[in-house]
């Protein structure tokens, strides 16, 4: 077991109606905020909007909106919210919708705080040391931006994806209405569905030894991911599973599973490639790379991938041919994702020829080689995405 | 899936020398702190107090002590801790040991911020609504208080027991150096391994349904608490075993497992009835009652001792007499207890005749029934302790 340092102070709220106590949240922490959102059509048409506002007018709060988030926030909006809340002395920001929107929100708390521009902490010339109080409604289950620490923009200008990490933007609140994703369509309830899956598979897929405690806890939430998919996949209405996966898309992604033990992430970092060169959407690149990472890489470790087969996938450990179950396991994987229709291959999501193949993996590897569990340089992953095609 | 708030801000660390980081997590939150203690022989013989020492000052802080918590800690001891934070104007208490010291120390943060006694709080006279902010070093992995929401308290004078819980008074931060624990001999090793597992039965044993995210990880961490547990009745020095069982006994009993489900805790309250008549170690009441109980209990709900048997004991389910899997795996529970030890008979804990168990069992009920997967009347609890002997 490694060494660690873990908080995750966000309160968490899972209710019917949970998006109704915004106002009462917020007013607890300061009397005005800047309302975040997607300003689209679900935002507006299934009531969400008025309910906020309600709310907020109930608690007697000060409050103006920056609507206008995209997918891939940009740092553009940003910049935006970060001059109204200095302008109007804003001391709170509610973000009121998926990852995107909250990432915004945490971007703009941050820049509010801070004299120079916010890419500056983004592009790591400037450490952020202070934060406004952020809140969030919850729309999509997904990347768990409403427990984590982490908030990913992109700067139009340069095409760059970057992120800041910090405990302190954590949001203080995150409340979780259900209902609110009975609506969300199939293909973005898979892509969330693979997502947090993803997360904790990047956490699993670790060369610590002795983590017990949070082997067999991300063992667990994977199937628990599994077992709710499988429902929502008979039943796009079952509120149970749509809770279900709600609150263990924070779960998987708050750091707690991460305690103690290193962790891989190679398949996000050769993932968002794909997302700026070919604007792939997030949950279809994992989809497609984790199965041809873990092909890759499995020789590394076979002790893992069989524990992956066997306790995740219930595979039956061939003990004469462990390596049979480790690919067993992997193909399970595979097959899970395909079970749900998400893509597994880059000719699926439109990715028709390897040309750009060279330059991904070396911006890729740009910061160094990456992988917790295998160190991949520019060559490996170039392997990756031809696996991929 | 039940509704929920469920929020546990304490930053925790876990590394070797972590208690030496005390003096500068301290400082982050005020420049002042009563350093609460056992005063006993480990605390000093150990280094440790010397240690904290050291990093208070170190620190620059302004420190006052209070050692002499004793188990089942007295609210004399607080209300004399209390007197020294209004006299001194102490801004935070540090909690260095176990359980008893942790809630003394949370007493003492409710205490100092209140003009009234505060043994109010504890007979619900008041309800607190402030705290001092709280700092641990622990020293004994078994009640959690370290993540916990809840200060137990005895008054010597009453010989009453009872409990605050607030979120507010979750500690600031939770130092956990593994080493610390290497010296923790047997017999208290085992009753903080039955606390720790039974925390997370009592959240196990739910009525709740669709709840499998928080099932997937009850019994993971239970998997987890096993599989440690026999490593380290193998080498009390196992220095991972230490490490993971310290962090389990947190993870195990910060509400995080209970998530979305409610709670059983009838085996805790008939537990504290023998700990007040008996003065029985709180871990040796609940390997004696655990089994009992559910025993008693198993035909409300056999599907869950039957997930129980065959998801943590591994039991193969019988699935044409489902009853006798669940049978099997209480009878695991019970073997895993006697395994270490620990004592699964009243008689094995000097608990000699039944003269007391009328009056216990209705003390067990005196604020109603208790027991959430069964509701257990003074009749039900009173045949429980029979079982027990």
């Amino acid at each position: 077991m490694d060494h660690f340092e873990f908080m995750s102070p966000t309160k968490f709220i899972l209710q019917k109606d949970a998006d109704k106590l915004c106002g009462e949240e917020i007013k607890k922490i300061s009397d005005s905020c800047l309302f975040v959102h997607y300003g689209d059509g679900f935002t507006y048409k299934s009531g969400l909007h008025d309910r906020i506002i309600e709310s907020l007018e109930s608690a007697g709060l000060e409050y103006y909106e920056l609507p206008g988030v995209e997918p891939n926030p940009k740092v553009s909006l940003v910049r935006k919210g970060i001059e109204l809340c200095k302008e109007k002395n804003i001391g709170c920001v509610l973000a009121v919708g998926g990852g995107s929107v909250i990432d915004t929100a945490k971007a703009v708390a941050i820049g509010a705080k801070y004299d120079g521009d916010v890419w500056d902490f983004y592009s790591k010339k400037a450490i952020p040391t202070e934060s406004l109080p952020v809140g969030t409604v919850m729309t999509l289950p997904a990347t768990g931006s409403e427990g984590s620490n982490g908030s990913v923009l992109k700067n139009a200008q340069t095409g760059e994806s970057a992120d800041v990490m910090a405990d302190f933007i954590r949001p203080a609140f995150t409340l979780m209405n259900p209902d609110l994703t009975l609506t969300i369509p199939k293909r973005q309830t898979v892509f969330g569905i693979v997502d947090m899956f993803s997360h904790v598979m990047e956490r699993y897929f670790s060369s610590s030894v002795n983590v017990n405690l949070t082997d067999y806890m991300c063992e667990g939430v994977m199937k628990s991911i599994i077992v709710n998919a499988r429902a929502l996949m008979k039943d796009l209405n079952d509120y149970n599973a749509r809770a279900e996966l709600m609150w263990t898309s924070i779960v998987a992604h708050n750091g707690l599973l991460a305690t103690g033990r290193n962790q891989d992430w190679a398949t996000h970092t050769m993932g968002a490639q794909l997302s700026a060169q070919y604007n792939a959407v997030h949950g279809s690149t994992l989809s497609v790379l984790f199965p041809c990472w873990a092909e890759y890489v499995y020789k590394e470790n076979i002790p893992r991938f069989v524990q992956f087969a066997n306790r995740v996938f219930g595979v039956d450990v061939d003990f004469y041919d462990q390596e049979k179950t480790a690919l067993e396991g992997i193909k399970r994987l595979r097959e899970f994702f395909e079970s749900m229709d998400a893509p597994t291959s880059l000719e699926k999501i439109g990715v028709e020829n390897d040309e750009k193949f060279r330059k991904m993996a070396e911006d890729a590897c740009r910061f160094g080689n990456i992988g917790g569990l295998k160190t991949l340089n520019a060559d490996d992953v170039e392997a990756i995405y031809k696996m991929a095609q």
